[in-house]
């Protein structure tokens, strides 16, 4: 039951190309999913309004770091003692399982705060068996969540690790990027990349995945001055916030609705960067497709916290089947990371300014993009009538257009193929379709979610007129391919 | 002496964040390297040309599959069999070496051809010792270049690799790909992406990486037609071919000048479908900034030929410090794929078209982008009196424009960054800088290779004008920023 959009929109997605389970030929890897030629369109295109924002318009150092990285790296990050999930394994079926979900399930109980002899503990005392075969459960224990591998053959043998977030590309260099920088704080760091994360059995298709891609924004500052030059620009846009008071009193779950200068200035938020890069979260996720009431701002438990941040505020999106989805956080990483290298590297990384000298702290706008691709697909998705259909925002769709001949024949592939050329030259992505019968092209670009759909019929042989029907209404209307390039200005025209 | 111009490259590269060695903090990671924030723009926009190319103009289905895959795709691919180096290790100082290399220089022979056997054989008839230590080498054995790793805990636990090339992940998705494509061939699969090779020792920069990014092209068709229906459009291109047996005749390495048609017609190449790929490959560099003369078309070697090909057609730029380096390979690869994995999986992939069933073949158009993105840094680089720029196309330079107040004062910056948004707000990536002295910034603007120079002065004040300054001539033009968008049209220009 609970699953029901899932699968509905997981049989689409196999269909028409949007997504499925990678190696599938050989029985599918858990945790891994292929992008296919629909999902990676609309994926790329959540990327490029990610960019938009942190590169093009908040000018951020765009970097492009590898996947596999040294293990030093990860023994000052603190993954290699942190990044680990309780780990339970039944003696005698073999089946692994997270030993905090499943006394969270058994018992009924909050593990967040659990360490292992606690899962440990309260396995023994209220004789929790393996869901699967009622046998006898074994000794909790940490189980690392990185991918390992291994560098160079025979003694020149290096370990290293798939990095669990793209950050840590950036703390690595910072002693370049300062330079790049000029040597002026704030300047912020993005990455847009893929992360890893060896989750124990993972059953929760594109929400839970090993290897995942991330957009990561890591702003290092000055931690005297947590005001950000152009707060006044967002300050008046609203947030859903629920803080940690609001949970513990099992306050209302959507959250209380703040302007990001009242969530400031009542202290709610303790950084005017913090909230600056919150509202500019939301801001992306609204341009992507998501209105504001589908999402709420919510400041982790001090027990759900990452290792490396003294407070963090996630944005969660509603998903019909998963509940309140994480798709963003912004993690106040303070010196965290700048110290730890310094310390492991044996190199100081402090800056000085103004004859002061001291390590600079990191405010970070860490992104999922597998997440906020899948619920895009729950929220778009509509039927009506007896279309089906994704209403996603132009911006992302995986088309901007689709270009028909009516019939063919008549020489109207040719005209249609000149049209689509004539688009594809003005950069618009553009769908060439000739299978026939029109009512089912126009039902094929629905289920894709493209937003026209340009028909070439006779007429447009005589006065270069076409058809242009919008996916949302199915409201048609003709418009003039040449004068004035109306045609272009129809799908350019903002949603 | 060779590295002069690898090392000037590197220094700019490092200072001005092009690239530079990843996780040097930690004495770095032979073979891995990081594309700082003007590399990494740099490196996007020639992504975006191929994708431009394959995507856009040719209508292939983008993917975007995981880097992590099941050992059985590996076992399918032959890559766990033949993905191999063979390697030697020094019995004193366990220094590794790859034989083939090691042979080739010191007994200044070819060794393509040499398997384990005879390349031992050759090490112990003349005495080949460590180039380090001259310690005596054990015993050459074949070293597999797949990274491995391992997928979830315990008894679930699961090997995987990372992926030696992107193509496999077309190839495992054929049967969702054929539904896509309306089970109509031709049609092909594009991927870009990381991919991996576990190197012996890799000393040669950007030039070998153990982590790269490759854009690949995969078109399935059908053999009893290798004819490209748009050949017709690029049949006059001229292309540089230098054939087996002119290589084996020892014949002008540039090759000789031959249009496609020709070179099909002649049965040079044996295919019109590969001699279309090969061309369509030779105007992506053209587009990019390599012009004909930079490059050849060589045709592979037998005993260089990967396990999957027939024949092959690399694309070969020329390097000052590192000879003639493999840019892109046009392989036919037969049914080489769809029977191998059709086998392990044990799953009929054959499709039926017009009552014949057969398996398809697949032409791959396979590009490294690291390497493209070293040499253009190479080939643009240039010093012109006290100058050193990057003369870049517009296509592919980091930034479109940059915009400088010319003095830091009389509301100059304010003006120049209203300019800046109004680009922006166009879709124009800008650089925004204010550092003072107008010469420094262009000297700045130059060497990470901005074509366009906006300076925004008192004038500018009164009438909306503002100087336009290029790169390549450093000529000056006094152009009207909101009249006819002439700012614009000067961005925007073709070069
Ligand atoms: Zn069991
Ligand atoms: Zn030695």
């Amino acid at each position: 039951m609970a699953e029901r959009k899932y699968d509905k929109i997981s049989a689409i997605a196999r269909r028409r190309g949007f997504f499925w389970p990678s190696s599938e030929l050989y029985g599918g890897l858990a945790g891994f999913y292929d992008y296919g030629p629909i999902g990676a369109l609309l994926k790329q295109n959540i990327e490029k309004v990610w960019k938009k924002i942190f590169i093009a318009q908040e000018g951020m150092l765009l970097l492009d770091t590898p996947n596999v990285m040294a293990d030093s790296v990860f023994q000052a990050s603190g993954h290699l003692e942190h990044f680990a999930d309780p780990l339970v394994t039944c003696t005698d079926c073999n089946t692994n399982f997270r030993a905090d979900k499943l006394v969270e399930e058994k018992l009924k109980i909050k593990t967040e705060a659990m360490g292992v002899d606690e899962l440990n503990g309260a396995i023994i005392a209220n004789g929790v068996a393996c869901p699967k075969c009622k046998g006898k459960l074994g000794e909790v224990y940490k189980f690392n969540l990185m991918f390992g591998t291994e560098v160079g053959p025979g003694e020149e043998k290096r370990i290293a690790y798939l990095r669990p977030e793209t950050a840590q590309g950036a703390f690595v260099s910072f002693e370049r990027l300062w330079e790049v920088a000029r040597k002026k704080l704030p300047f912020g760091a993005a990455l847009v990349g893929r992360s890893y994360r060896n989750e124990i059995s993972p059953r929760q298709g594109m929400i839970r995945l090993r290897e995942f891609s991330q957009a990561e924004a890591e702003v290092f500052f000055n931690p005297s001055d947590k005001k950000h030059p152009c707060f006044k620009e967002v300050e008046k846009e609203e947030l859903n916030l629920l803080t940690i008071e609001e949970q513990k009193k099992g306050k209302s779950e959507k959250g209380e609705k703040f302007t990001a200068k009242e969530a400031v200035h009542k202290k709610i938020i303790k950084s005017e960067l913090q909230a600056y890069y919150l509202t500019l979260a939301k801001q992306f996720f609204n341009r992507i497709g998501f209105p504001d009431s589908s999402m709420r701002c919510r400041q982790q438990l001090s027990e759900e916290r990452a290792h490396y941040s003294i407070d963090t505020w996630d944005i969660e999106i509603h998903s019909e089947d998963f509940g309140w989805i994480e798709v963003a956080a912004i993690a106040d990483r303070a010196d965290y990371d700048l110290k730890r290298h310094s310390e492991t590297a044996k190199k100081d990384l402090s800056v000085t300014i103004d004859g002061k000298k001291f390590l600079p702290h990191v405010m970070e706008a860490s992104f999922g993009i597998d997440r906020p691709f899948y619920l895009l697909l729950e929220h778009s998705l509509k039927a009506e009538g007896k279309r089906t259909l994704f209403k996603f925002k132009k911006k992302v769709a995986p088309f901007e257009a689709a270009v028909f001949p009516l019939v063919d024949k008549d020489k109207l592939p040719e005209k249609a193929l000149d049209i689509y050329n004539m688009l594809l030259e003005n950069n618009v992505m553009a769908q060439y379709d000739n299978s026939g019968n029109i009512g089912k092209m126009y039902a094929r670009a629905d289920e894709i979610g493209i937003p026209i759909c340009v028909t070439i019929d006779h007429q447009t042989l005589k006065d270069d007129t076409v058809t242009v029907r919008y996916r949302d209404t199915t409201k048609q209307k003709r418009v003039h391919v040449k004068k004035n390039y109306e045609i272009l200005h129809e799908i350019w025209e903002k949603d």
